[in-house]
């Protein structure tokens, strides 16, 4: 490993260690390096916790059932003995990283645990994925300037940017109950939309229905009402990462988003990618927050943290791929509709947090923070369709023949995100997918 | 009673009927009539179901114990014996109608199981209340028109009401995590503000502090992802309703709340009175929806529902009270803030939920939505502050020689709540009540 690495990395990110798990060695999203965490159901079983190594899935009460764990790993593995990883996201980090080294000897090449972990795995192409946490509540951010200066344009053309974007991490509150696990299907919304040059609002299905990619943050150890959690400490609180598509229907929001924010256009459904990256597999991959441009003003000490690495940024790339019915048919991949990068937030996760607790406001483990759309300064970069299409002006041209300036019903929208950095296995966070189903 | 009843009354709402538990005769909030449902600690014991009668409460899975109950009402007690009312929520009117008719048998005046039941009461003065449900999402709507005329002025002298206001029932997604009970006091947030000719923001506790008068509205059924509730039935998905303080810290709102609505300004915390009063208590007090003003558009055919009562509106009155540490020193009286009702709400329960899910968002049972502020037209019926002094320009002269703005510290806010009906017993919902704790 480079000399330079952070004091808290050990042996779990050498990237020379392999797995007896044959395809986890040189798997793109999860190798041994990455140990993401979820809640799988076997073929005909009950929701469990589950580890991913390569195309194999390790069930997590089945190792505990077998003693395979001991001191703080046990603890962690008793508290996912359910069908959800709240109670192990409120042990907060020190049992997930004990949990994490511990996974990573039971699964390493020359393991001795090899025999009796060896009939504990699932093939993860025969089992179901769920959430992997109850949602207390989702907040959704607003953190990719790129995004906000595009949408804005679109939204208020004199005036892109308010005035508050570089002092505030301007967030609001989502919808928890109709988050879903990636693959299943989205239905289009039917809704209010006023129509171009109408006096008044007709009532029906959305015809500009768009993705947004977002990170996802998993909370784990929360705060207590009234308690607001330093920046400095922001990313103890953190249980892991996923990615979020907070499908938005431009029409309706368009229509309904003053003076209180959106509602009914994102409340139809948002999907996450069910595997948690934690913040110990993300570790290689954090890097200093870029520079805010000359002229930008200072954040307020309350958001300010100079000393630690927690509050600095990620490198990660996002991807948005489409596939239609059209490409489908027709045997051809998916097509590309963007390739971004976690660099691009203004706002770092820690200083979400801090932001989101410092009037008092209490988080509790498994709660869901958004991003918000990370998009690039380049059109190839947009995290929605919306700005990919200019506000729907400028179709996008599929190898199919086919044109899109919003999504039509049967396209699938799959995200997917890398890490990687000279030196360490790169990983991934697996796909996070939905098709669109007609409005009903 | 009178001869023009809706059909669904029956001898639990006859005035003249009377219980054992002497103190419910004539009592402002509960008489047998009204019969709410709550949770409750008694000293020492742990949280369980109750039923305010008069200045007690019945402890409901005592007398589930004692054998009291049978058929629909013994499934609906047993759904309400755990420490939230959730799963009883979630059986619907049956059940709850069922158990609402046989406590009134078991406490009315004539009761043959008085001495069964004597034993399972608990002084309401002795014990500690808590949130009824487990609030899986907290939706604040905007119905109170005069308020969003009033408020809009404010923050939008120009355009108060905005074009979209009488065609959709307004509405974003609160905080769920930081509702409390009447009772829990709330402390003064800190946030971003940007004073008045400042050219950057400070950090500091908010300066206008501010309550907002709101009906709470218990979901009990929900719907499924994807399956709207027509307006003709969505009152059968409602479980009962409370009061609702939605704490507002105005100078952080008007900073932060462009482009994505209240965030911090809100989520520090919202107080609810604990006591669920059911659409049966409230049935002699519903009327009809009040007529649009003339030239007012008419509501979209998916939140219109000619025929069902169940959409109609309901006259109850709204009382705030301030009591500051100056009146508490002098031995005076709370001050009366306001006396609003809830026919000024422009939108009906029935056409937020229809609203609500229309796109396909699930609600689940003990999920809350709130009107938003109720206010009459004249200033004496405002339901925040904000209005009674009109930003802050006109204070509030009290008996104590205090004046008041905004909220100071210790101020302790009260709403009240009285259904009146010539022919009809008046119930009240009791109190929400909250001290303000300085910022820390």
């Amino acid at each position: 490993m480079p000399a330079q690495l952070p004091a808290d990395l050990d042996q779990s990110h050498d990237p020379a260690r392999t797995s007896w798990v044959a395809s986890a060695n040189g798997h793109a999203d999860f190798p041994i390096q990455n140990l993401p965490l979820g809640i799988f159901s076997p073929p005909g079983g009950a929701p469990r916790a589950g580890v991913a190594i390569g195309d194999e899935i390790l069930d997590l009460p089945a190792a505990l059932a077998a003693g395979l764990f001991a001191g703080d790993a046990e603890e962690a593995a008793q508290a996912a003995n359910g069908s959800d990883l709240n109670a192990l996201f409120a042990l907060g980090r020190g049992p997930r990283q004990a949990l994490r080294r511990r996974l990573s000897e039971i699964l390493s090449a020359d393991s001795p645990d090899r025999s009796k972990a060896e009939g504990l795995l699932q093939a993860a192409a025969t089992v179901a994925l769920h959430r992997p946490a109850r949602i207390g509540d989702y907040t959704d951010f607003y953190v990719g300037i790129h995004h906000a200066t595009h949408v804005g344009k679109l939204f208020r053309p004199d005036n892109p940017l308010l005035p508050n974007y570089k002092h505030v991490p301007i967030g609001y509150h989502g919808r928890a109950s109709s988050i879903v696990a990636s693959g299943v299907p989205v239905r289009r919304p039917k809704g209010q939309i006023m129509p171009p040059g109408a006096t008044a609002p007709v009532f029906g299905p959305s015809q500009r229905l768009d993705y947004e990619l977002e990170l996802g943050v998993w909370i784990g150890t929360g705060n207590d009402l009234g308690e607001p959690v330093p920046v400095g400490s922001a990313g103890d609180h953190v249980a892991g990462f996923c990615l979020l598509n907070d499908w938005s229907a431009r029409d309706i929001q368009a229509w309904e988003y003053q003076p209180l924010g959106p509602f009914l256009a994102k409340n139809f459904a948002s999907s996450i990618s069910p595997w948690v990256i934690t913040p110990e597999a993300l570790a290689p991959f954090r890097m200093a927050q870029p520079p805010r441009p000359a002229g930008d003003p200072a954040p307020l000490p309350y958001l300010t943290d100079a000393g630690d690495a927690a509050a600095g940024a990620f490198d990660i790339e996002l991807e948005v791929l489409i596939s239609t019915e059209g490409l489908k048919d027709k045997g051809l991949p998916p097509h590309r509709l963007a390739l971004s990068n976690t660099r691009h937030m203004y706002w770092t996760v820690a200083q979400m947090i801090a932001h989101h607790t410092s009037g008092g406001c209490n988080l509790q483990p498994g709660d869901l923070l958004g991003s918000g759309t990370i998009s690039g300064p380049t059109r190839g970069a947009s995290g929605s369709i919306l700005e990919t299409t200019d506000g729907g002006r400028e179709p996008i041209r599929l190898a199919s023949g086919e044109e899109r300036r919003f999504l039509a019903d049967g396209d699938e929208v799959i995200f997917t995100a890398r890490a990687r950095r000279g030196g360490f296995a790169s990983i991934g966070f697996g796909s996070c997918r939905a098709t669109i189903l007609p409005a009903r």
